[in-house]
């Protein structure tokens, strides 16, 4: 094939865009017009766009459709909302266009997120960082028997992918259940698997639920009133997939009647919640900004598994973390 | 042999007592005249203290150096720091006195707590708990870049024991490197084991350094200003173990010069800390009131446990937790 043109958005230090740069080579790397500020934004259309083999970024849709010579798009995230429709993948499939995420790239740090958040709220951090109270006081007596144990809990992950499939390498060391739900399960994962038609069954044996539901038609609002209310009493809710997928006004209701426990958000919507949102006020909803899949070395790992997407792509094998 | 006399000190339930005094019979139980209000307190001697064949609890030396009879201690906590004396231990063995103590009651909620401080560390809970930055903001891309991996990481945990067991098992899902330290290692620990010689050598590898030393007088202060300066820079120290093995002002002036990163500290010295000690004052000192072995049926197992070394001191095979 001709060298090709690779148009790309991500937000990267002039170190990592000169490895990019080398690593491509002989293909070429173009760059946007009209820089972006956060992978989070909505990227606009940008008059570089033109010519395109591989897209490496957030491209927008407008530049897609219009970019006849388009054959790649590595999304620098996991998720991939922005393409998860069935017009887009009807449009990639009469195009031959492939997709590919970053999921790799975040799964690690994503699942150890999730462990951090089981853990903290098992041996109640928040709560037991803050008091000061002596042995044997009934304050301390109160945390002390509020603390919990792993042992013989229910662990539900909604979204089963390389997060999830982490997560429950990560759960093996305790004698607990775990329960994965997927759209279609492979038989391979390794773990006790449901669909969403079994769901409504299993909500309800939970001792923690994981949603990492990634965002589409079918998973916004999917944790409503009637899905909370399923769940079993004093759960824990978890969520590092997309904040969309919660119905928060519901939300708050299960956590203010203390239906559930807690609820462990890495995500929202919007992102921050405004500072008067009610989900705030709560003392016992926990909240960290968008940050599960962060590392320090999160933008090298991201480059080098695009490059190693590149070399598979120019010689023909199966790319990595493919989703459309 | 003839039906035993139990003393228990224990502060249990009027139900678990119950089963208690049901799990000895014929055996029979003898309550202190004088019960203490903590498993922490240091004990009286008390006059209920008399013709003992075993205790349960923690009873006081002046007691039990009266009492011929005795034959069997099994101390409440997994600390047995009051007996493990050489004056004590020589007793012990002149008169055939055996000492188990409860480790494996807390074992697991210790090792759970320790991977909870951990995962903390490494996810920034303290700090991304309370930020309300947004995406791509300078305190947001602080945040997330200091989030770290446990990924090729090495933790070094010093006194090797039930708790450090179950903790390896915990940390092996990870790609790290585990080391234990112990004054006699067995071969047997399946992990790298060092020995208090080998120690200054490893302190400057260790990205987590847990302490769960024993309190005796050899690790009074165990932790001390040379100790702490041979550490990695940045590293995080966690002690789950005594709050006496810490020479607090030297922590103190690591955390303060960030030499090391942060503290998380389950035991202090004293028990809480005053409120206007210096460790509170600080930003990356992490303290949590002596639960870490807390959990909510704790009591329950407590007696389980002791009932299953009564069976076996009953039928003459060997107690499990000895330590003297």
């Amino acid at each position: 094939m001709n060298a090709p043109r690779i148009f790309c958005n991500s937000l990267l230090s002039p170190e990592l865009f000169e490895t990019l740069r080398a690593g491509v080579s002989p293909g070429e790397l173009v760059l946007p017009a009209n820089p972006g500020t956060s992978v989070l934004a909505v990227p606009q259309k940008d008059p570089a766009f033109e010519n395109i083999d591989i897209a490496f970024g957030q491209p927008d849709l407008e530049s897609i459709y219009e970019c006849d010579s388009l054959r790649w798009i590595h999304v620098s995230s996991a998720g991939f909302t922005r393409y998860d429709t069935p017009e887009f993948r009807q449009y990639a499939t009469v195009k031959g266009l492939v997709v590919t995420n970053s999921s790799t790239v975040y799964a690690e740090a994503c699942a150890q997120q999730t462990l951090a958040f089981i853990m903290a709220h098992e041996r109640q951090l928040p709560k037991s960082l803050t008091i000061r109270a002596a042995s044997g006081t009934p304050a301390w007596n109160g945390l002390r028997y509020a603390c919990g144990l792993l042992q013989n809990q229910t662990v539900l992950i909604l979204g089963y992918g390389a997060i999830a499939a982490r997560l429950v390498e990560m759960l093996r060391p305790f004698n607990l259940r775990v329960i994965a739900m997927r759209r279609q399960p492979k038989g391979d994962e390794g773990v006790e698997m449901i669909t969403p038609t079994d769901l409504p069954q299993y909500l309800g044996l939970a001792d923690h639920v994981v949603n990492i539901l990634p965002e589409n038609h079918e998973s916004l609002g999917f944790f409503n009133t009637e899905r909370f209310g399923l769940m079993k009493p004093g759960a824990a809710f978890h969520n590092i997939g997309r904040g969309t997928t919660v119905d928060q006004p519901a939300l708050y209701d299960a956590l203010k009647s203390r239906h559930l426990s807690a609820a462990w958000l890495d995500v929202t919507n919007p992102e921050p919640l405004p500072d008067d949102h009610p989900l705030w006020t709560l003392d016992n909803c926990y909240i960290t900004p968008h940050i599960a899949g962060g590392y320090a070395t999160e933008s090298n790992a991201l480059v080098a598994h695009f490059l190693d997407n590149y070399r598979r792509f120019v010689d023909g094998t199966p790319l990595r973390d493919q989703v459309i």
